[in-house]
C-alpha cells in the first residue's frame, strides 16, 4: 500500500503531526462480508500500540466472533501489547446484573449507555462498537445523540463502528466510511456458514 | 449476523455438511480500506481453530501491516491456537537467500511459487496473499495459472487474496468476493495515514 499524499491540505491552522493524530470514527457498512473482520484487524493495530482497546458487540447472538475474541482476549492477556476489554449484549453486559430482563432494545440502549461512560471517561483509546449500526438503524438509539457524543468525546479515542445500514447522520460525522460490497457470497450458491471462517 | 439462510440449496450431490466445508477462495478488492485487516481478522478465526496460517505479503514496504503481524506472530507463538507463518516480499522473503537481487516482479513471481509449493504440500489451513491482486493486475503472475492452480488445490485449504483491480477470472472463480468501497476516507480531507489506524 502507498503512504498516500493528501490532495487537499485543509486550512484548518492544523500542523501535519496534528491532524495525522487527529482521533478518528470510521464506520464499516454495507451489505458484505469483512465489516467486523476488519474492525477486529483495526484492533491488532491498535494492540500493537499498546492502546487499551474496548469491544462491545451489539449482537443478540454470542456464537459469532469467537475466533476474534478469543484472540483478541489472549493478546490482550499477553501483557505484550494494549489491554483488550470485551463486552457482549448477547450474553448480557458483563457490568449488568444477571438477572436483569431486558429486551433487546434495552440491552442495546445500555451497551450505548455504557460506552458513553466510558468515552467520558477515556477509559479506551480504541473502541469497536460492533454491529453498533444496527440499534441506530432500527431506531432503539439516537443516531443525533451519537453524533453528538462522538462529536464531543475528550482526549483522543478512536471508535470504529460496524453493520449494514449505518445512518447517513453517522457517515457525515465520520472521518473514514467503508461500504462493503456483496459482489459473490457463498450463500447464493447454497453454501452455510463455517466454521474458521464465519466464526 | 443473523446465520443466514441460503436461498438456493444447489444440485450438486453434496450434503450441506459437505458444503459447509468445502475450502474457499475467497477475494477482498475494492478502492476502499479494509481489504487486508479483514484478511487478517479471517486468520483470528484461523487460529482460534488450531489450523496453521501462512501470511505471504505482495507488498514492497515493510513498514505496513506491523501491527498486525506481531499481533498474529504472538498468537502464534503462544501454542493456544494454530501456527503463524509470515513472508515478507518487503524484506525478501524468507526462503531466499539474502543476497539475491530480486526485481519485484521477480520477488512477486518468486512469492507465487512458493506459494504453489506450499499449496501442493498442504501446509497451511488458511493462506493470505496480502496484495496479490497487484502482480495479477500488472501482469507479473499469470491470472490464468493461479486460477487453475487454486482450483486444482488438493485438500482443505482456504486462501484469502486481497488488494485493488482483482482480475475478474479470479473473481469468478472465486466463493466470495467483497468489493470494499471508498465512501469517505480521511486523506480527502487532507489527513495523513496515522499510527495504530494505518499500521
Amino acid at each position: 500500500m502507498p503512504q498516500g499524499q493528501p490532495s487537499v491540505v485543509p486550512d484548518d491552522g492544523l500542523t501535519t503531526r496534528q491532524r495525522r493524530n487527529r482521533p478518528l470514527v470510521l464506520v464499516h457498512t454495507g451489505p458484505g462480508k469483512g465489516k467486523s473482520t476488519a474492525a477486529f484487524g483495526l484492533a491488532l493495530r491498535a494492540w500493537n500500540q499498546g492502546w487499551p482497546v474496548g469491544v462491545f458487540q451489539f449482537v443478540k447472538s454470542a456464537k459469532w466472533k469467537v475466533g476474534e475474541e478469543r484472540a483478541l482476549r489472549v493478546l490482550g492477556d499477553t501483557g505484550e501489547g494494549g489491554t483488550v476489554a470485551w463486552h457482549k449484549m448477547g450474553e448480557g453486559w458483563s457490568w449488568v446484573q444477571r438477572d436483569s430482563q431486558f429486551s433487546n432494545e434495552e440491552a442495546a440502549r445500555e451497551g450505548w449507555e455504557q460506552v458513553k461512560r466510558d468515552l467520558a471517561a477515556e477509559t479506551y483509546k480504541l473502541y469497536v462498537l460492533d454491529e453498533f449500526a444496527y440499534p441506530m438503524h432500527w431506531g432503539w438509539v439516537d443516531p443525533a445523540e451519537v453524533v453528538s457524543v462522538l462529536r464531543d468525546r475528550p482526549g483522543h479515542q478512536h471508535v470504529v463502528i460496524t453493520g449494514r445500514n449505518a445512518p447517513q447522520e453517522l457517515c457525515d460525522v465520520a472521518d473514514l466510511v467503508t461500504e462493503m460490497t456483496k459482489v459473490k457470497h457463498p450463500m447464493d450458491a447454497g453454501q452455510k456458514g463455517q466454521r474458521g471462517i464465519e466464526w
